[in-house]
């Protein structure tokens, strides 16, 4: 929130430097001072907005309402703040006319030098406008002022956010669902799009039939609105299921699918627009041109995924005794990542989300205990100021933004496209899913998915980031509205759909019941963690077993070399250390059982411990691997079942 | 740190958003993408150079080394990388020719429309340009990106800073000498502004006489300079005294005056601008304008100072259960008071400082345990970020900014004055402050005082903030040497010098020894805390004695209206609480002896056992109230020694 808001100031700053340092001669001091302050005034809208919303979430949470949360709060103010700006204020303008123009025989530059009587002037190039804007310039400067760059929000305000969701993803059952949620996201947003667009492209073509489309709105203009739509945002859905302590494995679903499906629009969206230049005269379907963007997709997607991993992984930080040092660090890594991604021509918000996402895996574990708070509130405060400026952004813009094209009959053309869209992403794929999964999708989580399907944050960077044409113009509305109509209906109505469906908390942590939530695709699942476990966590990380005791001993010399001597300590650790570890544990006696004996001996015991602490299953009995590995697991999720439940809690 | 960054890539990702979304049937788009690329790439070597920053502090902290201070290192590791940007990279630019210019009659405007055949662009102004420039303007782009606005130093790196300094501000010791800090900070900044500005402007002089300089140099661009490099900024100095525990009342005296005489400075360098445009023509001593200039001076520092207090004071938080609103709120309210001081014309960065002070003092309070570490821990990595970011930029600045210019009689004749200036601050205000203190500022404080009077972050904000003119420029080249020779010399002598003027730890935290320090101007101070404590403590926060028991029994309603619920219920709470109840506490008895009895036996009670538990003086004999009030002082200052030598810990 507060970058945004910084840089209008300073590219205003900047304009009044110019101004008032070179040009002190001249009159324009004067209007540069005028606007500054009047750019402070707008900061100020801004931020009073921010904290009008932050005391009234105070008072809801206090009151435990759940019809409105504070995403819905912020777009509520934000469309009030809108309102007066638009209509309250008249315009405000230093001198209503229209500003000189000079003519030019080339194209246009970026750089323009202004000759007047001997003295040179820079000035930069910030658009083309239309020629009945002309002279409207000036006019509308309040408007403008509170328009911020899109970039702003793809830059800026969306890697916190997603770093978040990838730093605050709940390990294990994502890990637990990862098959189903890559499916979901990278499947089921592509045929969500390609649905979409294909059923957006008949509305045009229906409209441009009647008569109400005049302007150009190519095929790759519905595929384009089809991606940026497909992000789902169920923010305030699984914040009401955080509270309702409703099931893990929905949750898990659900906040996986939309931390992933964010990264798969944001690359699918951008390779929709590598795609249009190829069939630029045409815009009609091309095969190469298709491939090409398939190829691009899969390029860039891979890319910025093995970037943000890598980079997660190699932030290895070891200074314990300074949690500032470290917190500072961590958060310049994080931020080194987005900047590498995108320098080398992937995705920073992508990479973003996978560098939180090993981060929280792997760096989490080396961090002092002293910093893994401070890494987690900080980003914590930062996702927070983020996600509500956005979403009060959207509900200002609603009325600010100065190029709307409201079309009733693309409108409602695109909230049924969506609804068919998403339903052709859940009902297809859970059967599929439920074929091979053990603990199946039920028929009501079905219907629970289907209705979690808001769009919030991605949508809109994504929709704002371009609104040159007529057709993104239109895209663009159209996509706020469906923002303003999802968050509004379907996250105020997440309550009584949860009691309809009879969704219940599977545990409740007060009376203890357990549910038998077993895995999906266990030997995928088993194979990954007995692998990260006994090597790439000793490895990478300060905890787990060294790896001289899970080599085999031929490997002595490079085992030694590669562990930390921490880890060696690591047996009194364990004991309060992350759940993974514990569940780990298992997993390690069940594949090395004879050579880690001791290490599980001494941890398991405290987990037993632990357990028996809650009085439950308290014996171990049978060593049969797997069984060992359920038992622990269920009897981890329900000694810590406070923590389990929470999942945002537990990381944020 | 962040910020500066992002909006570097903001500006930038703005010109690219308008070259490629408008105009992408131009071959800009792919010029775009590559400036784009090129952006990352600079912002990356500014996140790597930070990241190396720290990693080398963590090492010098490791194995404390205290000849250079992170914030020198930071300038090395600028320097360095500002050699490799100058000398070892070719001057890439895209086509090596001076842009199209074109004539205007009238002066130049800040919006100009360019007509490429028939289509309209709009360009902004971004300043003058001298002619023998005009041909480099795209060439040394490279350079050019590295350079930020100076007002992102202004507008977003000083106030995390300033905001920290005053929020870590130790209360105690700050008022025990807050007339000397006063003294020191505003009647001492005006005498070395004046002394510096006045012997600048005979090196001027001779400078002119001899023929070295030809171009303009006013009075005021002497008073200018005096006033920017009057702003002292002992970093260094304070973090070594923190690690030796050196005298505390030095610390406070030190760290208050270079946290006040920075509100000082950048008022005072703003009074002189504002004086410059009346003598436009003549620059000569104009009487009526220097008394506007001190009556501007007046204005804007008391106003943004009421206007800190006041925002302070009324960021009353009382969402006690979610610390995350309340750190977010917290930030919110702080940033506001900066702008709303911008935007009543007010200086934002000394209302920010003092919204930190009084937020300490009150707002503190108010906050629940959760947040009030939180917001320091918020306020500690901005601010951590933030100054090394300066520094390291300030390394960077000295190769990379293109308007250098070096004169060496100039530059010699700076370092004299700037000797002198701090000389004619220190010495005489300390013979007349010792007048009338009691305990004595010695002569070794005094050559310390001296020797402390580095020059930093405020000084290189203020000169780079306008770098039009050739007496700015040089002004700008000498302050940034004047930094880096402070820096690195006086700072990494501090140490030596400590033990060559005998400055030993007053209070040694481990042998517990003790040292009489006894509180200046000792009715001043009892008169504010007095009231302090029974009036605006009460009213402004939950802590304190209720109003009920202070007021006269006549205001009883009054009271009872004010005073907050809890206020009742926190005679546990004083136990643990800051400092500064328990002595308040003394104080307390001292004026309502009669009236708050209760109320002293049971806090003062819980004071004399944790003095106890320290094995020292935990028995009150007399109740006399004078000593009394130096005795729980001194018992205080013993029992709690160790947070007591660690003043920026003890609030960081």
């Amino acid at each position: 929130m507060l970058f945004p808001i910084l840089i209008l100031l300073i590219n205003q700053a900047s304009k009044m430097n110019a101004e008032d340092g070179v040009m002190e001669e001249l009159a324009t001091e004067k209007e540069a001072e005028e606007s500054h302050r009047q750019d402070s005034v707008n900061l100020l809208t801004f931020i009073l907005l921010l904290t009008l919303t932050i005391l009234t979430i105070w008072l809801f949470k206090h009151r435990r309402v759940r019809f409105l949360h504070e995403t819905g709060l912020a777009m509520i103010y934000g469309l009030l703040v809108g309102v007066i700006l638009r209509y309250g204020i008249p315009a405000t303008s230093y001198h209503n006319k229209t500003p000189p123009s000079c003519c030019l025989e080339e194209g246009p530059v970026s750089t323009l030098l202004l000759n007047v009587s001997g003295k040179f002037f820079e000035y930069t190039l910030k658009g083309e406008i239309n020629s009945r804007e002309i002279h409207n310039v000036e006019q509308n400067d309040m408007l403008r002022k509170v328009t911020f760059d899109p970039e702003v929000f793809f830059n800026i305000l969306l890697p916190p956010i997603i770093f978040h969701a990838g730093y605050s993803l709940r390990k294990r059952h994502f890990f637990r669902n990862l098959g189903s949620i890559i499916t979901y996201a990278f499947l089921g947003t592509a045929i969500s799009c390609f649905v979409i667009g294909n059923l957006m492209y008949g509305v045009v073509k229906l409209m441009q039939f009647i008569g109400q489309l005049t302007n150009k709105f190519y095929y790759t203009d519905c595929l384009f609105f089809g991606a940026i739509v497909s992000a789902t945002d169920p923010v305030t859905v699984l914040a009401i299921f955080n509270e309702l302590h409703a099931d893990v494995d929905l949750y898990a679903l659900l906040f996986g699918e939309s931390v992933m499906n964010d990264a798969v629009a944001i690359v699918l969206s951008s390779s929709i627009v590598a795609y249009q230049p190829a069939g630029a005269s045409t815009h009609t379907f091309d095969a190469t041109a298709f491939f090409k963007s398939v190829g691009v997709f899969l390029g860039i997607f891979s890319g910025s995924f093995a970037m943000g991993a890598v980079t997660g992984v190699v932030t290895f930080t070891k200074l314990h005794c300074f949690p500032l040092l470290e917190t500072a660090l961590f958060f310049l890594m994080s931020w080194s990542t987005f900047l590498l991604a995108e320098a080398c021509g992937f995705t920073g918000v992508v990479a973003v989300l996978f560098c939180g996402i090993t981060q929280a895996h792997y760096t989490y574990n080396n961090l002092s205990e002293e910093s893994t708070k401070r890494t987690k509130q900080l980003f914590e405060v930062l996702h927070f100021l983020a996600e509500n400026f956005i979403f009060s952004y959207m509900g200002l813009a609603l009325f600010t933004f100065q190029n709307h094209i409201f079309s009733p009959i693309f409108i409602a053309g695109a909230f049924l496209a969506i609804f068919i869209g998403r339903a052709a992403n859940i009902y297809p794929l859970s059967f599929l899913l439920n074929l091979g999964r053990r603990n199946k999708i039920r028929g009501n989580l079905q219907h629970m998915m289907m209705f979690a399907g808001l769009r919030g944050a991605m949508a809109f960077a994504l929709a704002i980031r371009d609104t040159a044409t007529y057709a993104r113009q239109m895209t663009f509305t159209t996509t706020l509205l469906i923002v303003f109509f999802t968050v509004w209906v379907f996250g105020g109505g997440t309550t009584p759909m949860l009691s309809w469906l009879h969704i219940r908390a599977l545990v409740d942590p007060h009376d203890g019941q357990v549910s038998k939530t077993k895995q999906e695709s266990a030997w995928l699942f088993r194979l990954w963690y007995t692998f990260d476990h006994n090597y790439l966590k000793p490895m990478l990380t300060h905890s787990g077993p060294p790896l001289t005791t899970t080599l085999p001993s031929c490997c002595g010399p490079l085992a030694r070399c590669f562990t930390s001597p921490q880890a060696y300590e690591n047996h009194e650790q364990l004991r309060d250390d992350d759940s993974d570890l514990i569940l780990n544990d298992g997993d390690l006696a069940l594949t090395y059982d004879d050579t880690a004996i001791t290490a599980k001996g001494t941890s398991s015991g405290g987990a037993d411990a632990a357990g028996a602490g809650w009085g439950v299953n308290g014996k171990r009995s049978s060593t049969t691997s797997e069984e060992a590995l359920e038992r622990e697991m269920d009897q981890e999720f329900l000694s810590r079942s406070t923590r389990l439940i929470f999942p945002i809690e537990d990381h944020a």
